[in-house]
């Protein structure tokens, strides 16, 4: 029998966040049940919330999930009750496809099924985020959590720390590596940490001048001000890649000039048009790439939880209650987050 | 004693290629003395002449050159009076910075020297191209021709075949590889010819009709008419690697949608701004890449010529005397020749 299940969520877009009531699936053989104790609070979760992205309504969003398992199907073999569990950006995929063979379950070609805003590709019910007391997910597309991991602080690992740790592994980033990061939010924190821990040299690229303790705080060796044409040229040639964060429409040509020879600027942030235009000179001259990375898969997503727990790597977070979320999300947009929002999922119980 | 050599040049920019006498060093002990037997005509050098890039002059321009070696210095080893050698886009570099060091000497980080329109980095006497009697080079930068080499149709292999050839290798195409080339002109026929030659499967892009018959017999196993929506939707996520040989503004767009997961789209023959802007959406939702490269190394040089002489592969070419110059400069403009003009340097004696 389906469950009943509170979250916040909305009718329509453009409406604030309201308590919400929905039904998910009856548990199946493979499924785990989580009772959801942090959940993050993530830029696409506005833009859905907003309208600004398409959004199938009604929406709970929510995919940076850390919970209880409470109950596990008859063929569970990962998880038991009582362990810790997490979920992130996807909670399914078709299995088949070379993608998904190779663990590289976000890019698959059927399409994976996203934690919200997206049917079950089985009983095609709608599929509703981490804004809500529990969450039923096949065990295979649920994380284990170590013992010893923060759990609130761990939350945005699922979707924040998979999406910076993805393009770091892809191209090899070691301890020879000269890392750049561009923008420091809730990505951009992440991937100075993640990258830091993998032990490259580690440069922040920002356009405020308030940032520079912060980000040597969190690890960055080097800041560099993105506005200060002489910063911008003393680094000219040095990373081997370049992990951008910034999730608005802005100018990379500075970027790709202070890339190695061979080196890669990888865009995690931003969908769209890149204006101004792509210039190729640098490109062709020093054999440069501009690429694109999208979280990360199931196995990789581990390993980044388990690397983390081992290098007592977290997230910086500010703990909200549920009943804060439409303000949180105004201050979001004003960058006004150090640097991730854990919505602490106790909270809900007020609204029972 | 510095040696006069006769070749074509010009003083100025837009003005036609005429005999020009000029001075050549004397040879040093790792040179060669290589007298020209054929040189192939490159966009670039039309380009120089034009003056739509910077140049020096007076200029003789000339980067595909195949010889004879009429002098060895002292110290040459590699070659002996009599060999057969080729010279490419380089007469030399630092040999020192990182990318020399790696056999990577078209991204010298001091600057290559260029076979023309530059200036030797020992005596700073300016270097002329290969549109001339007699080129000498350090034998460091000088090719070995296998002796079933056909001489003249190798020589555009100097320029336009690493090119190709390079990416090829640098993006580890091999028999599972499906790789496509866009532009049916000196550059992209060597890439449908040498990717073929690697056991790749190789896709033409082309917006003319007629060009299907010619790039069959070349060796592509498919052509797609870019203009033809239906044909572009067919091959979408179908492509490891394309070689992008245009070499004026374009939309690069549509090919990106046709880059499989990890594919790159590798610019070679365009230098500029990429209008329209590129979108970030394909490149992120499949982790592709556009990216650039420059010919190639001396010591992948010597792979590409060895393996075309393994293989069979030469360049299709048209030859003309040295007098007819400017006319194929014309027809060049209007994509007029199959595919490569390269010269008898014999002509030259005409102008005695
Ligand atoms: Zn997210
Ligand atoms: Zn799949
Ligand atoms: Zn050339
Ligand atoms: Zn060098």
């Amino acid at each position: 029998m389906a469950i009943n299940v509170l979250g916040y969520g909305v009718l329509q877009s453009k409406t604030p966040l309201a308590p919400y009531q929905f039904k998910r699936r009856e548990p199946r053989a493979d499924d785990v049940v989580i009772e959801i104790l942090y959940c993050g609070v993530c830029h696409s979760d506005l833009h859905h919330v907003y309208g600004d992205w398409p959004s199938r309504y009604p929406l709970v969003p929510g995919h940076e999930v850390i919970g209880r398992v409470i109950q596990v199907g008859d063929n569970v073999t990962k998880f038991k009750v009582g362990d810790h569990a997490g979920v992130g950006c996807m909670v399914d995929s078709c299995q088949h496809c070379q993608p998904c063979q190779h663990g590289l379950e976000q890019y698959c070609e059927a399409g994976n099924t996203l934690t919200y805003n997206d049917h079950d590709r089985h009983d095609h019910m709608p599929t509703f985020g981490g804004y809500s007391e529990k969450i039923i997910v096949t065990e295979k597309f649920a994380l284990k959590i170590a013992p010893n991991m923060d759990l609130k602080s761990a939350a945005p690992l699922l979707c924040a720390g998979i999406t910076t740790w993805s393009p770091l592994r892809h191209w090899q980033v070691n301890e020879s590596s000269r890392v750049a990061v561009v923008g420091l939010g809730g990505l951009g924190h992440m991937a100075i940490k993640l990258a830091k821990g993998l032990g490259a040299e580690v440069t922040l690229f920002t356009r405020s001048k308030g940032k520079e303790l912060d980000a040597k705080r969190l690890g960055a060796d080097h800041i560099v001000l993105s506005t200060d044409a002489r910063q911008m040229d003393a680094v000219k040639g040095r990373f081997d890649l370049i992990i951008d964060t910034v999730p608005t429409i802005h100018d990379i040509n500075p970027y790709v000039n202070t890339l190695a020879l061979n080196g890669t600027h990888v865009l995690v942030g931003y969908l769209g048009d890149l204006d101004p235009f792509l210039n190729t000179l640098p490109l062709i001259m020093g054999r440069k790439s501009v690429a694109g990375s999208v979280i990360g898969g199931i196995a990789e997503t581990q390993e980044m939880l388990d690397f983390c727990a081992e290098h007592h790597i977290t997230c910086d977070i500010e703990m909200i209650d549920i009943q804060y979320i439409n303000q949180a999300y105004e201050r979001m947009l004003k960058s006004d987050v150090k640097y991730r929002f854990v919505i602490d999922m106790a909270s809900l119980k007020q609204n029972k």
